[in-house]
C-alpha cells in the first residue's frame, strides 16, 4: 500500500482526489492537511465521503507528510514550491495539481504567476505529467508537475498534428469551454450561482496562464516555435472542458482519423470517437478519459478537433492518480474504472 | 458469474443498470434487447460506456432470455407483465424496475394505469424490492418488484416513525421533488431543456400513481390505514430526488434522532445525517445512499424528515442490483461501491 | 416625477429596483448610494443597464437622500433603521426592501434578527406593504416594509382560505423553493455555482425568519393563532418562488376555485389559473405576477395550494414598485407591464 | 395602429414575437396560425401571456391574413416561401423568421436546405434584415429575410473588420455558442433536459446552414470571397449566444476599438463594450441588444472578437420587430426597450 499525504484538500480538487483514493485498491491515506478546516473530518465538509473515509483535516505537519511514500498538493498556486524541496530530500515522491513545477522557464513562470519562485532549481527537475507525452518520463520521477485543466484538453487533441507536422504551427487556436469548478471553491461573487447560471461568457482573451503552458508543450513537440491564439470561457455547468481546436493543413490528403487512431492505440485514456462524431462533455462526466473527434468542415483545408475531459479528473485529479499509477508501477488504471455518468 | 439480460435499455433506467452492471465483478451481461435500437452498440447509444461493453442491442428472443440467470425489465409500465410468466417458468428470476408488479391489490393498480394486468396470479407472489423492509423475502424471490424512485425516498424516512406509532397516521405530507431525467427519455415537447430549465413546478396535485404505492407500504409498515397527501415537483437538475416529509408526532418527547439511527444502524445504504444537517442531492449523485435528517421545527410538535436519493440509482439501477446481490447470495454493496460525484 | 433614491443599490434586489426604475415613466432616479462601489457607474457594474442609465454609485450622503420624495433601502437587514428616522422627518417617504420595519413586535424581531431595533417606535407606524392585504394604508404610509419574498408567495396562497376560516390554522404548511438568487449576491462559498448547481437540498427547517412574518400576516387574517411549518429549500435555478402550501379543510364542500377567483378578481398582479393548472415559476420570470393554483387530492380534505412569484419582482423590487405607485397616486401597474420570459 | 398576422407562433421564435407584440404600441395583432393548436388561447399555451392577450390560435386562413399589413412567418423552413407571393400579390408586407429568403443563390439554398424552392424569383427582392447593413432597403422592403441568429452575431462581430478590409479573409473562424431555445420547441429526445443539460458539445462542424448565410453577407461587405470556417456549440442554458470570432489583421496598427465604436456610433441595438471587456449573454437576455469586445491577444497580429445577442430577440423576433419598424416608419426601437434580465 501506497501512503499518501495530500496537502490542501478543501477545493474542488482535492473531494475529487479524495473521491478517487478512498477507493484505490493500493492506496492508503495517511494524511489531509488543511489550516482552515483543521479537526473538522472529511466527511463533514464533503458528505458524499461519509461511510468512506473517517480521515480529519489536520494542521501542516512536515513530519506527518515526511511519513509518506507520495505527497500531493491541491493548494493554491505558490504553496507546493515552499514545501517540496524538503519532502523530496525526505525521500517522499510529489506530484503538484497546481503549477508550480509545469513551466520549466523560470522568468516565464515568474511572468504568469507574478511572484518569485521559491525552488527553481528543479524546474528542470519536474516532469510534466501528462503520461500520453512523458510516461517513461513520469515513472521516474520524483517530482510531477501535473498539467493544467485546459492544457490537457488540448495537449491531446493538437499533438498528433504537431508531432507530424501536419499543420501551420504559427496560427493555431484553442478555443474552449470549461464548467465552473474549474474556477474553484473560494467565496467570491464572480462565481455565484447568480452570476454564472444560464449565461456564457468569454474570459480571459487578453491572456490566460494556459497558454505559455499549452505553448511549451507543443513546441517540445515539434521543436519548434509555436504561435496559439488560446481563448477560455465559462459554461453554465459544474463539470466538464470541451476544446475546439484549428488549424491549417499543410498536406491535405493525410488520413487524419487513422493518424489520431494510431497516435493513441495504447493509451488507456484517450478515446477516438468514429468518424463525424462530436464529443459531449457528460460521456466523461467523473472519468478519467479524454474524448477526440477531427473533422474537416466543407472538405477545405483546415482541421477543426473537438477534445473533452471532465476538468476535475483528467484535467487534474485523475490525471494525477494515473501519474501515481505510473510512479509506484501500478497498473496505469488502478483505481481509475469509474463509467462517466451519463446523464 | 450471474448471466444477465435486460429488456429495454434504451431509458435512462437502462443506461444507469449498464453502468453498474459492467463494473459488476459478479455479473456477466449477456443480453439486452430494444425493438428501436437493435443492431446498435449500447456503446454507440451512450458514449459513457466507449470501453466498458462490446455488447449491441437486439431484437426481443425469449431463447435468449431464458438463457440467464437474471432477467431485468427497464421497459415501460406494462411490458414485463406479459414476459414475465414464461421467464418464471423457464427458471429465470426477474427484477421489474417499472410498475407493474409493485402494487398487490389487481383493481387498484388497474385503476391507477389504465390497463388490465395480464398475470394478476403473481402480484401476490411479487416481492417489493425494498431490502431495508423485505430484505429476507427478496433474498427467495423469484421476482422481485423495483419500487418507485419517490416512493423509496418517501418510504424510508417514514419507516421508523409509522412503525413505531409516533405519528398521526391520517395525515401524512410528502412534498417530493425529483430532477427531469425521472421523466424518461422520450421524445417530448415538455421535457425539453427549453421547458424545464431555469423554472420549477409541481405537477399531478389531483393524484399520482406513486401515491398508492407509498400507502400500500406505508400501510404495511403500521397495519392499518394510511392518509397521504403526495405532490411531486419538477426541479431544473437531471438526477436526484429530495422528499420533505411532514407528520404531528403523537409524542414530543421520542429522541428521533437516535430512533433513525437505530432502525438503520445495519443498513449498508441509508445514512442518517447528525442532528440540525440537511442532505443535498448531490451527496448521492450517482450512489446508492439515501441520506436523510431528522428536524422539529421550532421545537413544536411536527416533525419534519428530508430525505434525498439518486432517482437513478437508489430511486432504480442502483436498488435493483442491491436486489440482484440479495437474491443471489451477494455481499449486498457489491459492485455498488461508487462515491457520489460532488461536485 | 417623484425624485427617488435607493440606498445599496450593488445586490441583486438592488438591479432589479433599477431595472424596474429606469423605464418607469413616472421616476427620477437622482441617487444610488453604496460604499463599497462608490464611483463606479451603475451600468459598468450591471451591464443590462448600458443606454438605460448614466447613473454612478455615491457614497452615502444624507443631504442628497433629504432631497428625494421617496427613497428605497435595498440594504442589509439593520441598516434602514438607522437611517429612516432622519429621512421621515426630513419628508421623505421612505420603502424598505430589507426586514427591519416587516415585524410590529420587537421582542420578536430582535429574537429572530439577533440585534436591537435602533427605532421601536416605527414598528407600529409601518405599514406592511402587501397590497392584496393593506392598499389603502399603504396609500397613506410615509414607511412601507417591503414584505418578503417567500412570505409573498405564501401569504396570498393562504389569505382567502383564512381570511374565510375554511382550514384549522392550528396546523399550517408552507413548502417553498427558492432560485439562488434570494441568497443575495455577497461571496460566500455556499452559493457558489459549484455547490448550488445541479443539486436541491431543505434548509432552515428548524426555523427561518420568515417564518413568524407569515405567521404574523395569517394570524392578522384571521385576528387568531396561526400554527405553521415553513420549510425553505433552494433551487438550483436563479429565479422563481413556488410555494406549495397544504391545510386541511373544515368544510369539504366549498368551491374553493370561485373563492380563490373572487378574493382576487380586481388586483391587477395575482392571477388565478384555471382548475387543474400547476403553475411553473417560468410563467412569472421577470414579471411582477403571483399565479396561483387551487387542489383537493384525490377528492380528499386537504386543499393544496401552488403559488409562484419572481423573487426578485413580486418578491421584492416589483413590489416595491407597486408601493411606490400606490403611494403617489399613480396607476397601480405603472412601470409594471413586463411580460413574463418564456422560455 | 399596423394590422399583424402571424403564421405559426407555437414555437420559442412565436412566442417571443407575440411577447414583443403584445406591449408594442403601434401594433393590433389580428390572427395568428397554427393547425395543431387550432381553438387553443396562446395565453393557455404560453401562460405568460395571460393579461396580455385574448387571441386564439386560428387554421391558417389566406383571407384573414389578407387583411393584415404585415405578416410575420414564425414557421419552419419552406413553409413561407409557399405563401409569401400571394400575400404580397394582395398588397401585404411580409417579414420571413426563417430561412427560406436569406440566401440569394437559388442553387446555394435547395443544396443546403435540401428542397427546391418554391418562388425563386423572390429570391432577389427579398432584402435580408440586418437593419445595420441593409437598414434603408429595409425600409422600402415588401419582403424581408430576418437574419439567423447565429448569422447575426457573427456578420456583426466580423463586419467592421471585413468592411475595411483589417483581415485576411481566406480564413476567418467562427466559434460560436448557443442557449438550446435555438433548438426550437419540437418534441425530440436530443434536446430533452436530460440529455443538454449539464453537457456541451459541439455539432455540425462538418457543415452548418448559417455557414453559407453568413459567407454570403461577409462576401458583399467586402465584395470578395471569404473563407469561413463555422463551428457552432450547443450551451446548457436556455437563451443566448456568444460568437467567438478568430482573424488574422493585415495591419496591426489600426486602433480597433474605434473603429467598431465609430462604425456603430448610430446604431441603437448595437452596443461596444469598454477595452478590456468580455460580453456575457445574460447582459442582453430578452433584450434585442448585440454587445460586443474587441481584443488582440498577447498584443499579436490575431484580432479576437466576442459579440453576444439573444438569440431569441435579436437573433429572431426582436430584430423582426426591428425591421418591422423600419418598415412602417415607426421609430427604430419601438416596443423594444426591454432592459435585459440580469440575473
Amino acid at each position: 500500500m501506497i501512503k499518501v499525504g495530500i496537502v490542501g484538500g478543501t477545493g474542488y480538487t482535492g473531494v475529487e482526489l479524495l473521491r478517487l483514493l478512498v477507493t484505490h485498491p493500493e492506496c492508503e491515506l495517511i494524511a489531509i492537511t488543511s489550516r482552515s478546516e483543521s479537526g473538522k473530518s472529511v466527511a463533514e465538509l464533503f458528505p458524499n465521503l461519509r461511510g468512506y473515509s473517517e480521515l480529519r483535516f489536520v494542521e501542516p505537519d512536515p513530519a506527518l507528510l515526511r511519513g509518506c511514500d507520495l505527497v500531493f498538493f491541491a493548494t493554491p498556486n505558490g504553496v507546493a514550491m515552499t514545501q517540496v524541496p524538503e519532502l523530496l530530500e525526505a525521500g517522499v515522491r510529489v506530484i503538484d495539481l497546481a503549477a508550480d513545477f509545469r513551466i520549466t522557464d523560470q522568468g516565464l513562470w515568474e511572468h504568469w504567476y507574478g511572484m518569485q519562485h521559491a525552488c527553481p532549481e528543479l524546474l528542470m527537475e519536474a516532469v510534466y505529467g501528462l503520461p500520453e507525452m512523458n510516461r517513461q518520463a513520469v515513472k521516474q520521477a520524483r517530482l510531477v508537475a501535473n498539467p493544467g485543466c485546459y492544457p490537457t484538453s488540448v495537449a491531446l487533441g493538437f499533438l498528433p498534428l504537431i508531432e507530424n507536422g501536419l499543420v501551420a504551427t504559427d496560427y493555431l487556436i484553442a478555443d474552449t469551454k470549461s464548467g465552473v469548478s474549474g474556477a474553484g471553491r473560494k467565496a467570491s461573487v464572480a462565481t455565484l450561482m447568480g452570476e454564472m447560471g444560464e449565461s456564457f461568457k468569454a474570459y480571459a482573451i487578453p491572456g490566460h496562464r494556459h497558454q505559455p503552458e499549452i505553448s511549451q508543450t507543443l513546441s517540445r513537440a515539434c521543436d519548434g516555435e509555436i504561435g496559439l491564439t488560446f481563448v477560455p470561457h465559462l459554461v453554465p455547468m459544474i463539470r466538464g472542458i470541451e476544446a475546439t481546436l484549428y488549424a491549417r493543413l499543410n498536406d491535405k490528403t493525410v488520413d487524419l482519423q487513422r493518424l489520431f487512431e494510431d497516435r493513441y492505440k495504447d493509451e488507456p485514456f484517450v478515446d477516438i470517437l468514429p468518424q463525424g462524431s462530436h464529443p459531449e462533455t457528460r460521456s466523461v462526466r467523473g472519468a478519467n478519459y479524454c474524448r477526440i473527434a477531427i473533422h474537416k468542415p466543407l472538405k477545405g483545408d483546415v482541421v477543426v478537433v473537438s477534445s473533452v475531459i471532465d476538468n476535475l479528473v483528467k484535467g487534474a485529479a485523475g490525471q494525477a492518480v494515473q501519474n501515481m499509477n505510473l510512479m509506484f508501477g501500478l497498473a496505469e488504471d488502478c483505481g481509475l474504472n469509474q463509467v462517466a455518468l451519463l446523464p
